[in-house]
């Protein structure tokens, strides 16, 4: 997502702070590693201006410069970014519920949750007889495909629903679905069901089942999801477990 | 560690950044939901001031607020951190490493890297018979107590060292060796031997034994340790699994 698409009205302060985290956003999981004119390029901010800000981010840590003269984002930004509760806090919490769930099965746990118009996977547990999968951890995926992203978006606010619902839609396999018609009858049955089914929408040798996991007032503020080969179970029981692990995800999370 | 002392001189385009960014330094482990107001004085700021820059943070994604109107750090600063290669990139490396010491074990597997005058853990594993120990991902420590410490700080720059060295010392027990001469006899034998021993330095019931990490020049970039029950292993056998985990972890990422 661009800078433009996430940045708000500009402050009395002018625009120097949403300039600097522009900066940031030139970073991403295919380009960890930049020289100056690549950042001020995927910036879009000319050479002077990409100067004088990267030195203040690194003066604080957000971006550190190796001895080979790259910029890479810091520690510091690492450390501050494990305190969101979103990110790291929901992930320790779910840490030795996603692990029963893997070891149980062998397959493939997932947790994400939904940032704007798609969602973030938060964790992944790779399972030992696990089908290959397309996700990272820190990555983000259309709502539509996946097992968490069809539980986060049949809880999202009707505007959210609304919005990637009017398309355009990724599209990973000829199983896709890609019909706002026939999505708006699977989100239903995942508000009826409590659990999705991603039946190879994403890639032809995988099945992806997923649960809600609700804060202490019940919102949703996340999805789990069991990823398996396609053909070696059905939903229904996949479904059972997924639901037990939310819902020991969310007790945790309340407590 | 505050602002002041991170922070760099001020660049040309004002003081903004550096203040939205000591707007952030406001949360902490234990300061993890924040008022408008906790925040401005935490960060030792105006209150307007404060929400000016919480709303540009805001606005990209590195603050979220929730319906109770406190502040959090947001997912997009946990998605963007998670990119610093410090931090989740050698995580992500040394990961299925530190599972294995901690399975084979049952005791604690731990990574960290140096950050300034700490250190910062990236990664701890609890094993199924691991003594309490007192480290969190993304925490800080004194280098000069725990295993990995002593090995991030033998084979830091001589400035850090005797920076490190003319204290003043944490002391967590009556073990902690809080006396400059017998710290520079110990890094000099973790530079020899290869590896650091910390006897009941932290706390009274652990013993841990720490390697160096190297990136593929050969310089120091992190450490691993393995925490174990006082009494329960000699320091030599030990050091024969953490070094042989060390060099695994190397050789990955050098890769």
């Amino acid at each position: 997502m661009s800078a433009s698409r996430r940045g708000g009205p500009i402050g009395p302060t002018g625009p120097v702070v949403g300039r600097a985290l522009q900066l940031l956003d030139a970073f991403s999981p295919d380009h960890r590693e930049l020289s100056l004119s690549e950042l001020a390029r995927r910036a879009s901010m000319p050479l002077s201006t990409a100067h004088r800000l990267v030195h203040e981010l690194c003066a604080w840590g957000a971006v550190e410069r190796g001895g080979d003269g790259l910029y890479r984002i810091g520690l510091r930004l690492w450390e501050i970014g494990s305190l969101a509760p979103r990110g790291a806090g929901l992930r320790e919490v779910a840490l030795p519920f996603l692990e029963d769930l893997s070891r149980s099965t062998g397959e493939n746990a997932q947790l994400a949750v939904r940032e704007g118009m798609e969602l973030v996977f938060v964790e992944r547990i790779a399972g030992s007889r696990a089908v290959p999968v397309l996700t990272r951890v820190g990555g983000r995926f259309a709502l539509t495909a996946t097992g968490v992203g069809l539980v986060l978006l049949a809880h999202a606010a009707v505007e959210v629903q609304e919005e990637v619902l009017s398309g355009p839609f990724e599209r990973y396999t000829s199983k896709t679905v890609t019909d706002p018609v026939q999505l708006r009858r699977m989100l239903a049955a995942v508000r009826s069901n409590g659990f999705s089914v991603s039946d190879r929408q994403v890639t032809m040798d995988a099945l992806s089942v997923g649960a809600p996991i609700r804060d202490g007032r019940g919102e949703v503020v996340a999805a789990v999801s069991l990823v398996v080969r396609h053909g070696s179970a059905t939903p229904r029981p996949l479904a059972w477990l997924v639901r037990t692990s939310a819902q020991a995800i969310s007790r945790a999370l309340a407590g």
